[in-house]
């Protein structure tokens, strides 16, 4: 594709159209904005615009459209698949400014929030007001927008599904510079092709996500979570269809491993409940009572220690909860600051094959002599697998992660898995996924990206197949 | 579009491929396969072929594509919207003898069908085996490839979501008679484009459903009903937000009028436990124990008390739980049977505007002179509002229906509703939804439809707003 080189004119026109302060230009962006969490992928863009309404940022695709600009958007730039880094340089559109809460609606349960809104701030507002926005990705400081657009899944999708599922009505800004409306605040929609589901998800390659209607739940007034050690990966794993299974779906179902709760101690400089086992499930119950709640971990213990396990503690304290949570939260960042550099597979597979995987991400290890850690979500499936570079030259390092990931995502295909399952494809994911799909579904996947965008100027060089 | 005139040799070759007893040409084709459960749409097809494998449907499809011959999906023919009549005759691919179930995977938790698998025999299979799939729609007679083809929604989609929800995977068959896989057995998904929730509620228009594997979860273990009477529509409707807030969200919140009441009375010929009050609301609660629902169903009565209802009925038993159920699955049968002829509207509207909806019906009532019963899911506000003939001539009756669905619609959009809640568009809400649409997603759509369907020849004339 050929897209028109960024000139002294566009610059202009932008600045006129946001103002000075809004709009940087490319020797005084800073590096963050050139790339995301993911490290290898780095494109500086031309220029860095802070938009701060629909209005705006329609005006903006409407210019770059008509000149053939590509325009990649931005919000917190946590993601791990170089999804919002400018491959073409041209625009890059900051969200991150459009932080505003439009409205909570009490009757029919809905949230209202600009694109550029935190993850975490959108929980806080809804929890202090009685409700309950139920995906919760480990990032939580992530944009909502950033969610939206690679449909994140997080700890809760066990029991509540994934953000899709929360997602009621999106505002869109299609790359002609259209606003449109797709879904609303309704429960149920028989109305033509959804494609609120077909932006979801998308990655910010079919159209832009400028407004927000979430879905909310009551918030639950009880919680629960219990810590469960087991002699070994397999017994823990194997134990978790048996309590999904149970009249009382739990919350979340985490599987961990001792190397990587020890690396956790190190890195937070704090003691986790225990570390003695060589697995860990960790279990979290929610309901509308507390007697609801303890006859569902009840049974889920029975289970698990009619399952091999060896103890179940039980944390129902506020402050013990957040305790093992917190460890869970910083297993990621314990394991970055443990090796020089990582990449991450995020694939999904069935329930009933976790334990198969994370033993054959150990094979993988010996066999490509590389350090591999990995945690995840053992209720649905979807697995972090962390390969490590440690000491390794850049030779050595890139030729191994490649076989370790090739090796890892047939493993995934073979197991009737996917590529991602909650951090996107992005350009990091992109060879995989055409390795994953039939050349028909690729072949619909460039015609539908063709159909909302003839140009190929909304962040190019993502998520869909090459021919 | 030009299509070619099937012929004699068109007929030799479906004959060879799926055998004489299962090819039925023209002049011996039934009237029931020329139409569905919409008064007024009637075509014949030129062929009805009965298929039972993929296998078939990719060969019959490859055929149907090259030659260009158009081919129209049909289930049970139980939808409401015209969907599944052959508009431009050609090959009428009946799927209601494909109706096995191929897997139940227990610990994955989902059940792999064939398309011709009649709701009520899905319900009937897991629950006997501990398991439930929570989409209920009133008509148990359509077949899981029909639910899936309109998204169908049903009584239970206020806790536990629509079809779409509970689609794990689905085997299709494109236009041209490639088989393609879309999902898995995954509970989440990052992995492109979601062409599985593009192809759910697309009504058979973009790809065949020749299979699909179904999200279940453990079966409920306690279930209570309370029919709750209020002294009119705008107290009972207006009574629901307050009940969907409580800590525990009911299963399934219905609205009923007393003349509908008075209607299913008559039809079945047996008494409903109550029909002294203007208006009612049928709640129904669920939970993994009988004290979890008991304190559920506690709350939510003692809210309706507060809001003005005037008694509370419980239905604890199975067998007067059945009774309420049955009149008000008896409901459309009975108003059907107390007119000539009826059309409807299924519009979903945000649950707050649910009375003002059904207030403004009976104003167009008035309006237009036709006589207009509703009911419908209060909880998710997706309303079934019918147009009844009675005895108006032919003109006035089209006439009439036309006025008043222009004015149903128009109130529907003007309140951030949609055309169709759980029915679809079909043939008959076609021109509601291009009003509906802006044109710019009327453009994306059909661009879709080029992409998966270039020649047009599956369910052509339906659903995709017309230029």
């Amino acid at each position: 594709m050929n897209y028109k080189s960024f000139d002294g004119d566009d610059l202009a026109f932008l600045k006129n159209l946001c103002g000075d302060e809004r709009v940087t230009a490319r020797e005084a962006i800073g590096e963050d904005y050139c790339h995301d969490e993911l490290g290898g992928a780095f494109a500086r863009p031309d220029v860095r615009v802070q938009v701060v309404s629909v209005e705006e940022i329609s005006k903006v695709m409407a210019y770059a459209s008509e000149k053939g600009i590509p325009v990649t958007v931005r919000g917190s730039g946590t993601g791990l698949v170089g999804g919002a880094v400018p491959l073409e340089g041209g625009i890059l559109l900051d969200t991150s400014a459009m932080t505003r809460i439009l409205e909570l609606d009490e009757e029919n349960m809905t949230l209202t929030v600009e694109p550029g809104v935190l993850l975490m701030d959108v929980a806080k507002y809804v929890e202090e007001r009685g409700f309950f926005y139920p995906p919760d990705p480990g990032e939580k400081t992530a944009t909502i927008g950033g969610n939206i657009s690679t449909n994140a899944g997080g700890m809760r999708a066990v029991k509540y599904g994934v953000t899709r599922d929360y997602v009621r009505a999106l505002t869109v800004v299609l790359p002609d510079g259209t606003v449109a409306e797709l879904g609303g605040k309704i429960a149920k929609n028989s109305s033509g092709y959804s494609l609120k589901d077909l932006v979801v998800g998308s990655e910010g390659t079919l159209a832009i996500v400028a407004q927000a209607t979430l879905r909310l739940l009551p918030l639950p007034k009880a919680k629960i979570s219990l810590l469960v050690p087991f002699p070994d990966l397999a017994a823990a794993v194997g134990t978790v269809p048996k309590v999904i299974r149970a009249a009382s779906v739990p919350t979340a179902v985490e599987f961990m491993e001792r190397d990587v709760i020890l690396a956790a101690e190190k890195f937070q400089a704090r003691r986790f409940p225990d570390s003695s086992a060589d697995a860990y499930l960790l279990l979290t119950f929610d309901g509308a009572s507390q007697r609801e709640v303890d006859l569902a971990w009840d049974e889920a213990a029975k289970t698990c220690l009619a399952n091999g396990a060896l103890d179940v503690f039980i944390s129902a304290t506020p402050e013990r909860n957040e305790s093992i949570w917190s460890a869970r939260g910083a297993f990621l960042e314990a394991i970055k600051a443990s090796t020089t550099e990582m990449d991450e597979c995020d694939v999904v597979v069935p329930r009933s094959h976790v334990a198969e995987f994370v033993l054959f991400s150990r094979e993988v290890q010996k066999r490509h002599g590389v350090r591999i850690r990995s945690f995840g979500h053992a209720g649905d499936g979807n697995l972090h697998i962390y390969v490590l570079r440690d000491e390794l030259g850049e030779e050595a390092w890139r030729k191994r992660l490649s076989a370790a990931f090739e090796d890892l995502y047939a493993k995934a295909r073979e197991l009737g898995g996917q590529v991602s399952g909650e951090h996107g494809i992005g350009v990091a994911k992109r060879p995989y996924l055409r390795e994953a799909l039939s050349p028909e579904i690729g072949a619909l996947m460039r015609g539908i990206k063709a159909v909302f965008d003839p140009k190929n100027i909304l962040n190019p060089g993502k998520v869909v197949p090459c021919e």
